[in-house]
């Protein structure tokens, strides 16, 4: 769900050089925030370019940068979650939380969730946005769901529990930067890691 | 926690008026999305007010704004936490969600909560503003704690998990504006109403 890499890796064509470099400006101070002009020289395209290669303007170059989010994000779970040697929910819920540790750790709370800030200026203001988003965390809720089944979660609950633990990580990283530490990531496991081990306790299949 | 009152309530003073103004505008399209010059305007304030009542500029405003919605939120919880006939904890978890259900439908998901959409994008670039934010969600997170241990939740377990309601909470809301329905707040009740009660039960105070 982390959406660092190097926006400048000069290896990449011009376009994606933009659109991620665009992730990482939206992700420090969201949609709004990010100038054009900025990210025209961050990613070192040449002058013209964003015109030639986003002809829909800021919107496309949005939408694209959280579709690119939405992507690496997904395959990031996907990729963690199949590592993953303990067969517990609650090592599901830690091994996402702590992708996030790291990333506002070596951000020192400056970056957050693109999405979400995207999702804080934009949403009410952008159909095509709001549906990129939608689709980027359907994404995420998706891989987390199966998993949860895979460890024993009932199916009908899966669904909801994956919801709430990707808006609890939303949460907790908003009141993390806000605070400047990780007590809110923290406060996560050790409150839901366990309430997770025991919706998939096959000695209580119903609760 | 909701931000809504009429922001052109003429018997207000300038100052106030556009402090409620920037607030509804802040939690639709965020601090970076709002302009100085409409938030004058739909205020019904005389030209040259902003520089009157916010020398600070901007920052000032926006600052002002967000310690009101802090202010009138906290009080809120509080108010509703006190009238709750219920001794569960899950009942206070469904109280406040409830407000949110109510306020989301009414702004036909238009509009989030001011607090995270300036975290969204200014939190890393003013102190002044992070240091108001963090004070907004303090004085969240105490009224709800105490109301759980009032409720039987161990004391060294209700800072925590009054932090993980509030992650929680703001992450459903994000997630519910970008579906435009209720589900991750339905989602949050339905999954971790009777993580609390179990907490709180009696017959369980070491868990």
């Amino acid at each position: 769900m982390t959406a660092t890499g190097d926006s400048r890796a000069p290896a990449l064509p011009p376009r994606e050089r933009m659109s991620r470099s665009a992730a990482q400006h939206i992700r420090r101070k969201g949609g709004s925030g990010t100038g054009l002009r900025e990210i025209v020289v961050e990613a070192d395209a040449p002058r013209g370019s964003l015109q030639h290669y986003f002809p829909g303007g800021k919107e496309e170059l949005v939408s694209d940068a959280l579709l690119w989010t939405g992507d690496v994000a997904a395959r990031r779970i996907k990729r963690s979650l199949s590592k993953l040697k303990s067969r517990a929910p609650s090592a599901l819920l830690a091994s996402i939380v702590d992708a996030w540790r790291r990333d506002l750790t070596d951000e020192q709370f400056s970056a957050g969730c693109p999405l979400v800030a995207a999702a804080a200026d934009t949403a009410a203001t952008s159909e095509q946005l709001r549906h990129v988003l939608r689709d980027a965390f359907d994404g995420w809720v998706e891989p987390l769901s199966e998993s949860l089944v895979d460890r024993g979660v009932p199916l009908e609950r899966a669904d909801n529990l994956a919801m709430v633990i990707i808006a609890a990580l939303e949460g907790a990283i908003i009141l993390a930067r806000i605070r400047r530490d990780l007590i809110p990531l923290d406060a996560l496991v050790l409150e839901l890691g366990p309430v997770f081990d025991a919706v998939a306790r096959p000695a209580a299949p119903g609760k």
